[in-house]
């Protein structure tokens, strides 16, 4: 193998690139907007950091060539409706849904999902944008669909779930798969803001999970990292939805395992060996999102920062915290230390991590 | 600050570029041969991943420009002499030693050292390269200075030490310092072939050890990390040598640490602020020294792999391997998965790791 091309150029991208060089691998991120013409050797080999793209001259050098991998699964999971019908074909569970027709109406999916439903767009969205509420007696714009989402959108029955948790697994191609422990996750305005894994109390639903995600990968043949994310409604989960790719969610795993996800997902497209990833111990992640660069974080023990280098906007991913402290009252004392560090809804985030340690 | 130059390229430049990425910092590491007019910002910073370098276009443009760190420490180090005379100077233990000049005989540095001396070039030496050794009821070779090393290299007492351990330590510019705790070291044939740290035992050595450093670097006003290698006899340490920069022997704070040796490093030449390092767990480290790649090792649960992409000679540092599992019984068999993947010389050193775990 000479070197790994990614489609997308993003943090994602970027941190498979970093999580490749003790590996002494090469891998080069694409920019969609590129217009150069690759130099793609027969045994490269193309993987993607992102399920959506636009076709551009890049794209399509990049999925049309023959080392591109998991592209029949991309397309199938990268439309939330072809999504739903193959996880109800395999007999997954995930929030009961209508594909939203042309003649659809409101009134029509308040019979059919009950008085709360979400239209989500077949494809595009992402950090929750792309979403759009109806509820029975909400505002006039809650009761009606928009008129250019019929055709567009998937409709599904609000959830009221216990927690959201996700499942990142890795599958290589001879079949072989291994996965992380589930992580919780909690959410600000549609984006993920925290996380926790592992979660000593979601041990018990770590199997059910493996179980779900393995029949998916296995079905699609798919090699690579994949995330599942679930609604855990008492002991069941439903999935919400399926990214094919690395995740937000999994970025605890750079300080917390001995295998990142970044790099689990290098050696499966590599056809390296696969290996259980171990955890060094319970971990925390910290979304930053659009936030201005504080360099005191540096001065927290245990804070371990990726800072993108992206231009700061509201509502922009602009870099994660990692901490993985062995020790509970040194971790107690870092994340004291960091709060006032940060902005006003990580005070929330902090204290809702703080409750789901062990 | 635009970027950090490292006058050197090995896999120590390497390493510490690797580390920045995170913290979205640039850093160059020069090769010593390269011929290019290097493009020196004024607020750009110089620092170094070698203590002796030929002098080039490139050394001469790094090591001669405003914003080179720690230049005349640098100087005082690289010469055994002056770094020996300097530890005199600030009262801290070292071999008993002497200054080999023209005129000495072999039968002086016995009557001054004892009947095993070991000559060590003052400058150039690694590995154990620029070693000859005196030994009073030896070979003619060894009752024998070699003529051109007279001027040119100091003679030390023979050491019969318990153990070889090393402190990591890093200083900023305001004078803060911090510490890695103690890791003792197994070397074969003059090269370090593994490291295992924290170690319990050597918990009441670690005041003593980070005085002794501690005051050096302030002596120096030394900025970045600093390694101190020692002889442990009894309750004592004897200062072996001094590298003025991340060494092997911390390597395994990438996988074990808060902060790797190559981020602290980073931090302090970049005045960022200081953080004390915190421990995930008691790590070992596996040095790859002249040995082919092995995919195989992939495959055992914990182990991480830094392969430097440099053709395989024997004798040469080719990677390492670090291992950071918290849990005993699977660091045990992951030990024992990794031996027959290995050399034999290995098995040896496995058997030491797991000797000085806790
Ligand atoms: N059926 C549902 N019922 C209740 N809440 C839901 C439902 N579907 C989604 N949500 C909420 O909206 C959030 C975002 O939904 P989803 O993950 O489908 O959107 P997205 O825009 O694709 O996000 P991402 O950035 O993860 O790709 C979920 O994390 C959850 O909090
Ligand atoms: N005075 C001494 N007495 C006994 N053994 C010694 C003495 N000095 C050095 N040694 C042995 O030789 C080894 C190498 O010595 P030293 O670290 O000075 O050499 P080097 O070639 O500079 O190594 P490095 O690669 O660490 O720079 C030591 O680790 C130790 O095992
Ligand atoms: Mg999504
Ligand atoms: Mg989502
Ligand atoms: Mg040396
Ligand atoms: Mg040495």
């Amino acid at each position: 193998m000479n070197k790994i091309w990614i489609l997308g150029a993003g943090q994602l991208g970027a941190m498979l690139k970093h999580a490749a060089q003790p590996l002494n691998i090469e891998v080069r991120p694409v920019e969609t907007d590129e217009t150069a013409t690759f130099d793609i050797a027969a045994n490269d080999i193309i993987s993607v950091e992102r399920e959506h793209w636009p076709v551009t001259p890049a794209t399509e050098q990049l999925t049309q060539h023959s080392s591109f991998l998991n592209g029949p699964a991309l397309a199938e999971l990268a439309d939330r409706a072809s999504q739903k019908k193959l996880l109800d074909r395999l007999g997954l569970a995930t929030a009961p849904w209508v594909d939203v027709k042309q003649g659809h109406s409101a009134e029509q999916l308040f019979a059919e999902l009950g008085e709360r439903v979400l239209l989500k767009q077949r494809s595009g969205g992402y950090d929750g944008k792309g979403q759009h509420w109806l509820k029975l007696s909400g505002s006039a714009e809650q009761r009606a669909i928009p008129q250019d989402w019929l055709d567009h959108c998937i409709a599904e029955q609000a959830i009221a779930f216990d927690e959201e948790v996700s499942l990142i697994g890795m599958r290589h191609a001879n079949g072989d798969t291994a996965f992380y422990p589930l992580a919780i996750n909690q959410h600000h305005e549609g984006i993920l803001l925290a996380t926790v894994s592992p979660v000593a109390s979601k041990a018990s639903l770590q199997g059910q999970a493996e179980n779900m995600l393995g029949k998916l990968m296995d079905s699609l043949d798919y090699v690579g990292v994949m995330t599942m994310e679930c609604f855990q409604v008492g002991d069941k989960l439903l999935i919400n939805e399926i990214a094919p790719r690395v995740h937000n969610s999994g970025h605890w795993t750079q300080a917390g395992s001995s295998l990142s996800q970044f790099e689990a997902h290098i050696r499966a497209v590599a056809d390296l060996p696969l290996v259980q990833p171990l955890v060094k111990t319970q971990s925390v992640m910290l979304n930053l999102i659009g936030v201005e660069y504080n360099q005191q974080w540096l001065s927290v023990p245990g804070v371990e920062v990726f800072w993108y280098g992206k231009e700061v906007r509201a509502g922009r991913k602009v870099g994660h915290i990692n901490i993985s402290i062995a020790e509970r009252s040194q971790l107690l004392a870092s994340l004291a230390q960091l709060e006032p560090l940060m902005t006003p809804v990580y005070a929330d985030a902090i204290a809702w991590l703080i409750k789901h340690l062990d």
